[in-house]
């Protein structure tokens, strides 16, 4: 999974800050999430291919998760797409983008389907044969989802020695990556560890902005590759996190641990602070694997 | 009158381009004129206080003019704003502002006034003691108005050695300057024209963008220190203007001749060209005193 931040801080876009947007790579996908103001800047400025993203997931229907969308929807048809567009958001996104379309008569050409969000449980919003994303349900201000995306259990490995040992034919390769055990001529029965190896294990990544601290989606999350936790505050402002429904580093660092994840990075900082490299401080204290999203920043893993 | 330009180039913001925006400042006034995504960040680039901005002057609604407004009245309240702004758009623009409002549940503290638009003549729609704006009608894909801001006259300049002359008592100075004669106590009447001078020319600057090639504006903006026409194509492509009702260069210039404005600022330029000079050139074979707007040029007329 490739992950590049378009941009992570909270509130209002400044000249060196961008509201929240990034672009999950996860099986030829380019999964796009949140999508603030100038989003779309971002996107060319980090040479992602427009044509490229063909699923949008909004958390929520604040400006600087939210405002860059309009604009977006808008210069794909300028560019002339015609591949259809998928955005999934809180309920009321698609009346605010048709109208904002239907005001400038700049209906696209290209299909645009939108996919409401209204459930309090978390649920499944988009699969096919290698992905699943499912929105996780966090606690904010307004209706507001992360998203979990996990790839599925890909075919096992062939080992290629123990087939060539047992003379097995081609034919029977594709069953052996599926699973199933080989009857050779004689009677024997090769068994599948023998003949293949696990395949990968399949990566997750967590996306949890905005929200107060939520230790109720830890079962949800639990193992996942990578989580994207918000952290607005620093422990000194925990009352204003408590107030505003936004995450302190040390309680991201706490539902990483709590989750066991292999990598917890931060984000959607508030401006207020001088340097982002406290809050990786903070939340090392409790957690040790933590990266500092920023502006351009590019995770793998 | 100052002209701060944020952003005049058509279309889809880029990395090195921004959608149209700039800031009149006259007589004391910051007036917003169009507001595309990123005009904040362009606003915060150029150091202009937002406190200054209290009113908003909207062309029309695509995009490129108008999706920088919700983030610009967000961040408004974000920042404690607590004077009222008004904006002056195309009816609709209330409904899609309020919507998006509702939907992020963060709604203004300041008082938001919206004066929306749909008349089919010019109508004045600002006024104070010392400027007018009034809408210019323009031809545009959509319901577009332009905008002409007017400084009123001022008042006459007190003629010093005059006045001393005539021993005038300081009383009389209001009356001078308003364009009074003074009866001195003998009875003679002292012309007004004697005792006072002129009052600068007022000035005037007229917005026009978008608009296909639209020569019954020229009675209105006749004799304007400036004129922002939009030229989004060059000659070459006079076809395209037609067909999506916008201006070539020497149609601006045709615009500016014709209405024998002192100086013409081109703008809203196509991102196909090459080079922005070409449309100096172009308008220059009608027009003698052409000027380009960029984005973060000022202009001082």
């Amino acid at each position: 999974m490739k992950l590049q931040i378009l941009g992570c801080y909270a509130a209002t876009p400044r000249t060196m800050t961008n509201p929240t947007s990034q672009v999950l790579e996860v099986k030829n996908h380019m999964f796009l999430i949140d999508c603030g103001e100038g989003s779309q800047v971002q996107l060319r400025k980090h040479k992602i291919k427009f044509s490229r993203i063909n699923h949008i997931f909004i958390s929520h229907l604040h400006g600087d998760h939210f405002f860059g969308l309009p604009g977006l929807v808008s210069t794909f048809r300028l560019l002339g797409r015609d591949k259809e567009l998928h955005i999934y958001g809180p309920k009321g996104i698609k009346e605010a983008i048709t109208l904002l379309l239907k005001l400038g008569d700049s209906w696209t050409n290209y299909q645009l389907y939108f996919h409401e969000l209204t459930s309090k449980e978390p649920e499944v919003i988009f699969e096919d044969d290698k992905v699943t994303v499912e929105t996780i349900r966090l606690s904010h201000r307004v209706y507001t989802n992360g998203f979990l995306f996990k790839e599925k259990a890909g075919e096992r490995k062939l080992n290629v020695e123990a087939v060539e040992k047992h003379k097995i034919d081609k034919a029977y390769f594709q069953n052996i990556k599926n699973g199933r055990d080989v009857v050779l001529d004689d009677g024997t029965i090769v068994s599948n560890t023998e003949l293949s190896f696990d395949p990968p294990v399949p990566k997750s990544y967590a996306y949890c902005s905005d929200t107060g601290y939520k230790p109720d989606i830890v079962d949800q999350i639990k193992g996942a590759t990578a989580l994207y936790h918000e952290s607005t505050f620093l422990e000194s402002e925990a009352h204003l996190a408590v107030k505003t429904k936004h995450s302190t580093a040390m309680q991201a660092a706490s539902i990483a641990k709590a989750a066991n994840v292999g990598m917890l990075i931060l984000g959607h900082y508030s401006t207020r602070y001088k340097s982002i490299e406290l809050f990786k401080e903070e939340a090392m204290e409790i957690f040790p694997n933590v990266e500092l999203a920023d502006d351009g920043k590019f995770f793998e893993f």
